[in-house]
């Protein structure tokens, strides 16, 4: 049997992206999902001349022609209707974000003046046009596009919502997922269990990866039962758009998911990647009414860290690719200790990073292999050794999967 | 008045962090937060010799002894107490995840036997010492610490917390923090602003970036009325640990928040930072009963921008060091162009980043200054430039703050 590479494995999932749609929600609520409409300026930034110091608005006209001390006629706060200036030779106090009053086209603070019974004295030399006003339209002319669709929407895009009075965004609409972790030895983690049996966990650790998403998917436990998964899996394949499997997809006797997918219909694209950990991953669609959303099943190998690279190496992209966010760059780190591997694979070392004078460095934190969950703690990452080769040399750069 | 340097403030805010103590909360709704207790390995990880390769027990003694052909005797499914292999000359067919078989001491996978009528061929020179079986404690120990103390919680630890059974988490408990808007020229987001109005946005920004923090911060807007403002500040002070300020802390004729706080006797510890943006920089604490938390008080200016980066720069340390986690390593970028800046200030210059090979570089995306809200959008990052420079040459580190 030839293994399918990591690379094609990859471009085979992303070429089985599916659109799921726009919904709109609150803009508070829109931090980590995808914006789905171009935003625009509803006005000009900013909407009027505004005052940037607090201080005295002048006419530039008499501050020129020698006048260093102004009548103060008024004060326009912030929040209030625009003055005018009465008279030429006078001076009204403004404030940072009012309006510049008419007849002014000057603001000088505070720290040059020296206010005495209703005058303000001016000690400077010059003044330049418009100073401490931020002039309407500088920063952008209303109609433009502030916010392009297909932005990651983080705390700067909700500050511009805010502004343009965007109460409700439209971003993609999130896949329904099931997380189902399979295997008559697992118990809930709130159970104690027997010699012979472990506690249940990546389903928890997919959940949480989702979660980074802000995908909030369901999870589901099926025993080694043949009947009993195909009767699940048919369920699910109905209400759900995605399904992720952890474990029953190497050759065991109880090994039943490749079978029973085949079974309901859902078309093997691969199964077993030239990779370690995560060898035994199978990955599948089924095509459904034409107007509808095919499914997709990821089902990764139930080794916890098989489960974890999995996910971040294949799902991520898919739903990043789904949801149209523009590919970002693969980060990349620099192997700080020379590494020796020598099977034929792809291998995802665990990694731990750091970051010194704007170079990302990894060193290895190798592990006891696929079982080994507890040094994922130890890790922050996984370098991705490519496998054309069995020395990797201290200095080399090679791409990273960050999960922390 | 003599400024205080970035470094000075910094140091005055890291010298007034709160411990709020600790607090009990779901293990799965736990990413983000900081770990207050140390989480043991309740047993052997793993804890039984374990399968991990789907194939047949044997004994190696009758393999060392040149048998290649074992009866099968039995499956030892993963989940199924540990069976006992009845007869030396005989195998059990095993899955991954089971308890080896008692009297075998290696595992033969699938890939080479031939299984036919009850037997299965080996097609193998020679075995090692327990193949393919992940022993009973090789990872980790019962007892010994898998996750320390004071670590920020990701997907990695949920799995081990699930292993091992903590379904209950102690986690840092969150400060309650009350976010205040000021400004009479700020109106709601649903509203329409009149000319000299705009809406109110940096409350919202601060939300976003503290929900980072899995802070839930509350919000509330007051106007310039220092009656008013004193009154409402008194009862935040009651009921809130910190309380965040946007605006009115320059030297405007309605800028009361530092004469109110005065008032209401929180201590200034210092105002005015030598930075660009953020100058007018408030910060001060009010002391309470010996055994209850300071009020902290975080008086940002109302300029987007400034708000923006002092949260980043200052409340997010505080947070950081409050609940212990032990300070991140500050990221560096690599300035990619010369950038001048004249002014004897830390600026807080905005920038691109982008990676390559291992090394972050940073782009100036300069923007129209302080109130320019819409530049965030066209950045990533702060990229930290010191006060004691004009000339900043392409291909220098500097400290970054990232906010995307």
């Amino acid at each position: 049997m030839t293994l399918t590479t990591v690379k094609e494995a990859l471009a085979i999932i992303l070429n089985n992206t599916e659109d799921y749609g726009v919904e709109e929600i609150d803009f508070l609520n829109s931090v980590g999902r995808i914006l789905k409409e171009n935003i625009f300026a509803d006005r000009d930034f900013p909407p009027f001349n505004r005052v940037s110091m607090d201080g005295i608005a002048v006419a530039s006209e008499a501050f020129n022609n020698g006048q260093r001390t102004f009548k103060i006629e008024g004060v326009q706060a912030a929040g209030s209707a625009q003055l005018t200036l009465q008279n030429k030779q006078n001076c009204i106090e403004a404030m940072t974000g009012a309006m510049l009053p008419n007849g002014c086209d000057v603001i000088i603070q505070y720290e040059l003046l020296t206010i005495e019974n209703g005058f303000a004295k001016v000690n400077l030399e010059e003044v330049k046009d418009f100073q401490n006003v931020h002039l309407k339209g500088l920063d952008r002319k209303v109609g433009v596009i502030l916010i392009p669709r297909n932005t990651l929407i983080s705390p700067a895009e909700i500050g511009v919502f805010a502004t343009v009075g965007k109460s409700k965004v439209k971003v993609a609409k999130q896949p329904k997922v099931m997380i189902v972790s399979t295997g008559n030895e697992l118990v809930e983690v709130t159970e104690t269990p027997a010699e012979h049996q472990i506690r249940r966990s990546n389903a928890y650790t997919l959940v949480s990866l989702l979660e980074r998403l802000h995908i909030k998917a369901e999870t589901s436990h099926i025993l080694d039962d043949k009947q009993v998964l195909k009767s699940k899996i048919n369920t699910f394949l109905n209400e759900y758009d995605v399904l992720i499997f952890s474990g029953a997809v190497s050759k065991g006797k109880f090994d039943f998911i490749p079978e029973v997918l085949n079974e309901l219909g859902v078309k093997k694209l691969f199964h077993q990647v030239k990779q370690r950990p995560g060898k035994p991953f199978w990955f599948g669609t089924k095509t459904t009414a034409k107007d509808k959303n095919n499914k997709i099943v990821f089902a990764f190998p139930g080794n916890p860290v098989s489960t974890f690279i999995s996910c971040l190496k294949y799902f991520r992209p898919w739903y990043l690719k789904s949801v149209e966010l523009h590919f970002e760059n693969q980060q990349q780190a620099i192997l700080s200790e020379d590494f020796f591997f020598k099977p034929n694979l792809t291998y995802f070392l665990q990694v731990k990073l750091h970051q010194k004078e704007g170079k990302l460095y990894a060193t290895p934190a190798a592990g006891k292999g696929s079982g080994d969950l507890a040094n994922l703690i130890d890790a922050d990452a996984f370098l991705e050794l490519p496998d054309d080769k069995t020395d990797f040399k201290k200095g080399t750069v090679f791409p990273i999967l960050l999960y922390r």
